[in-house]
């Protein structure tokens, strides 16, 4: 049994991460951070919890952390980056769900979010929890720097045209959409029922965070530096799930696509290519840690192909893959804690 | 006053002609008609109408309809082209709200609708509603097929850049999104709210009706055969609204879009330039009939532009641009009816 | 034409009388405030307003608010008693959406408001702006305090009972249930999208600040003050609608209740007493200041009277409601601005 | 491992119960019936099964049914009362989630679902399956009428009060609400997305086929044939979830409620007594078999006194009660497949 904490335990990851745990046989969570709700037990908040969590949250600081084999963060960016380098020094192993480690080169971190980054040097150690891409560096990492949701889904959908030379890489466009627990769980008037539900927008079309990571992930994996993407988030009238729709031009045709996605994914657990030309839900990965993917090839008046790429941004888009980050760390089956069905409707 | 009459009025479209035209007061609502409700008090099915509407419904073949100055179908696709011609022998003039007069190739409405059309002796002479385009052939058309909804958001989007020559015309990306009332008032497990709510797909992507309708409009209007478009549909967890995301690329780096809409629509009541870069919202144009439509010219890591563009699919989409139509085809004020304010929220 | 101001028009309540307003022939809207918001023009706040609205948001004590021949507080409750008065000595009339003015007995006030009434020699002029029950009162006054939602929808279900001595008044029971709007637009994490929709819970069952408001009005109208009530509110996952399901026993055996309503109604613009044994649904008065009520009196294995009242809350429970008051002290014809059909869906 | 099989796999009580025996250790699921889909792959229809399911739908009257140590049957009322007799004597065990073995008196069925009784022979031996109130009758049973949402719901939160002679027995009012996968999945327009989202209504209130079934397990657990209920059910504009909202006069001035709640479920693994005065949630229980009950006995103003009691209807007010229930026929513990924590959001 593996001692685990949560820092941030009251925003939706945090929240879905103590879910996860708690259901998790190899694991026994023994701290939860708050700094707004210290002091107070977590299933007076979280109702959800009664009878099965009796934690009290503790602050973000509490020395108990130390004594952790594995401590999730799943704070807003900018403050794990100053906490983690005593952790790793204790000895604990660190999956942070934050922005903080993502980015490998600090200037582009800065550039993007705005301040100067804390802890550089860490960067480089730092693995990019991606399994399917970087499942053996996550094995013996110290700290995993827990991917974001959007990139997540989008790195799924195109990985296999990518690394297969499929696809003209200088003009993707990826339109994606999120549920709004997305943007957490703080008090804003733009994430307010009467100023979501019925409605649908478009945000941060001019430049996403989530595109530099994209970037990163997809020219490293293609090896190709030129590689180009216009990504425009939307927002979702609804809290989970997050569908990406993809459009690429084949190098070839169109041929060998599906057969190509079916191939790379076929040992990967929470990888689903579904039959070709298939429309994902994201009701149906609702809950779960699975990515499902479909491959449009056949469009009629089209050139173009199109990849649908649809995940759970709370459980693969966030702490549900930090969960198989966990499991990939300590050895344990990979799908340790992840099986449960979803619910459908 | 005129007398108008609405072929199949127990629908979603129908009833918001019903809604627009009780407010018009140039008009006097004389005939509704309903197959399966015939012979009851339309305010007895439309608790709405109560105090406002006392009409009963009529068979679809009723003779009052003859009587009528304006009838307005909002029937299913492959009803209206059987019963149109006669009407307009009696000296009737149409708004088709179906499908059925919106291809002027017969072949191609054929191809995609799956049979012979009825009546293609009148294609030629039904005049396409989109008043931003054929404004001046509407006032004297005795039969306007009204454009369907995506196609309406997605022409509004693109006639600015295709008419002033801004983009390359060969690969066109429209990502579009739909409220539920888009699919119909009829009984259809996959439109329950325990299938739709708390969830979002792509449907169609292998080839959608409004697609050749689409086609046809913009290589009309850009002269410019090989134009050419991808065009993906998707289903919003919601009821009314539908927004386009519409990716091009520049042939001028972006230059003038900005300047070339607000020109282009500077005359139009219902389209609405909003400042560069804004997120156009749904719910903003929810029960009117406007469409506003945002430009994006200037976004970190892309050399394409987005271009925004929503409506209220039942409206603009719809009902409340037959009601634009009448009123030019009238001689009316062309916003006459059109003019009261959404709800928000 | 009428120069009128709202004071907080960047609530939901203020928002919808600024698109009432804005729709009302024979009133000038000149003053919006906003102390958030002050400087910016409202139309970049609320995009629906465009080409409608050019105003800028003014101080909440702008002294333009006293060239208004009416001004409308859309305030948080405890902020409009001390700007009152100074505008009624300027010769204003005000109505008043808030709390502040609804109670007559000061003490009940601070009771339930937990701080000292600012204004209590202004109570008793206060008129209570139910037209149904103080229409003649509402013309010539000074200052109208605009019933709450709940109170609305909760006394027009009740007063024609109890006005003709049909129920049992010592143990009423009312059920009632909110749309999220009523939660105002503030930002609150209990109101986000996340928290709300797909839920529902009741709120307040200790005790509302409502009830009071209830009791006084419904002990006044039946010269009752024995009269007593359970009230427990409840938070729908949707925006607007209110809808109050309301058990009263019989002292007769339940003859005559449909007739009672439908004849206490019967001159009323906007109270519709639908057929016995309707089911009401709030998106039938969504946008509307009609208030639809059903009666059951004639319940299987029941001995109780069920009587259904629906509102919109932002509209004939605040907004509409609102300018029925102005229109009946203004002179003009009570509707004069409200008729618009509601959207349906 | 037990063999079993569902009969009536393809709505929403089929498909919940389908989630949770996949999860379930001790059993292995051989059968899935659906006349209408039959021959094709269940998770090509639910694709949330795929990787976890590879069946076929049989015929209703597949013959494979007879060898499954189990069968559940979700269908329509009217249909299993006709084929439960030959799986009983086959040696099955049933559980049955329609209406048709739950009321003992067939004269009493037939008035409220308007057809004779196909099997009264068995109405006796038919064990009602609520643990709480018949668990021994349950291990040993062949045939458990698994009891409806709304009397789960309302039974657990009357029980306490009734067998502790709290209350006067007769008046109580259940004001009750649930979401729309109550209402099936069938196609039909009231279900719609557009017809039942961002808006409330009452349903039934005549009557529902829910009373009988309430009234019965209430007066045979209080011993009280004079027991008077008035029941009124409410669609909300959601998925999951039932929540009643009941009124009951104290005989003893509210003294004890909390603790004799607290008392009679203390060994209840499924049934939580939330702190005096909480405001349970429908969202907490979502996915669960729990049922979360509040007790508010000090309302100001009031005399009543107002439990609140909350399940999924999916789970706890169907297809996890069955399981429940198989659980306590088949020795096993009885939260096996029934611990995993819901989704929040």
């Amino acid at each position: 049994m593996l001692n685990v904490g949560v820092v941030g335990a009251t925003g939706y990851t945090g929240l879905e991460l103590v879910r996860l745990l708690l259901g998790h046989v190899d694991v026994n969570l023994t701290v939860v951070t708050s700094d707004a709700e210290q002091g107070k037990r977590i299933d007076s908040i979280f109702p959800a919890l009664r009878n099965r969590c009796d934690l009290e949250f503790a602050a973000h600081d509490s020395p108990q952390l130390a004594s952790c084999d594995f401590v999730f963060f799943a704070t807003p960016h900018a403050t794990s980056m100053s906490r983690i380098p005593a952790l790793l020094d204790e000895g604990c192993r660190v999956i942070d769900l934050s922005a903080d480690f993502r980015i490998k080169d600090a200037a582009v971190w800065q550039d993007w979010y705005g301040i100067e980054h804390a802890c550089p040097e860490r960067l480089d150690k730092a693995v990019y929890g991606l399994p399917e891409l970087y499942r053996e560096d996550i094995k013996s990492a110290s700290l995993v720097a827990n991917p974001g949701c959007y990139p997540t889904a989008v790195a799924l959908g195109l990985l296999p045209a990518l690394v297969n030379g499929l696809i003209n890489s200088d003009n993707i466009i990826v339109d994606a959409k999120s549920g709004v627990s997305g943007a957490g769980r703080k008090a804003a008037v733009a994430s307010l029922h009467a100023e979501v539900s019925e409605s649908f927008k478009a945000y941060g079309v001019s430049g996403h965070r989530h595109l530099p990571e994209i970037l990163q992930t997809l020219r490293a994996a293609s090896d190709d530096s030129s590689l180009n993407l216009t990504f425009v988030p939307h927002l979702l009238p609804m809290n989970r799930g997050i569908l990406a729709t993809i459009y690429v031009e084949s190098v070839k045709h169109g041929a060998g696509f599906q057969e190509a996605y079916v191939d790379f994914f076929k040992t990967e657990p929470f990888v689903d290519v579904l039959p070709a030309a298939s429309h994902p839900e994201t009701r149906v990965v609702r809950g779960t840690n699975q990515c499902q993917i479909a491959i449009h090839d056949n469009i009629k008046e089209s050139r173009n192909i199109v990849i649908i790429s649809t995940i759970d941004n709370l459980v693969k888009g966030a702490a549900g893959q930090a969960i198989q980050n966990m499991n990939l760390m300590a050895g344990f089956a990979e799908t340790s804690g992840l099986s449960a069905l979803g619910l459908v409707p």
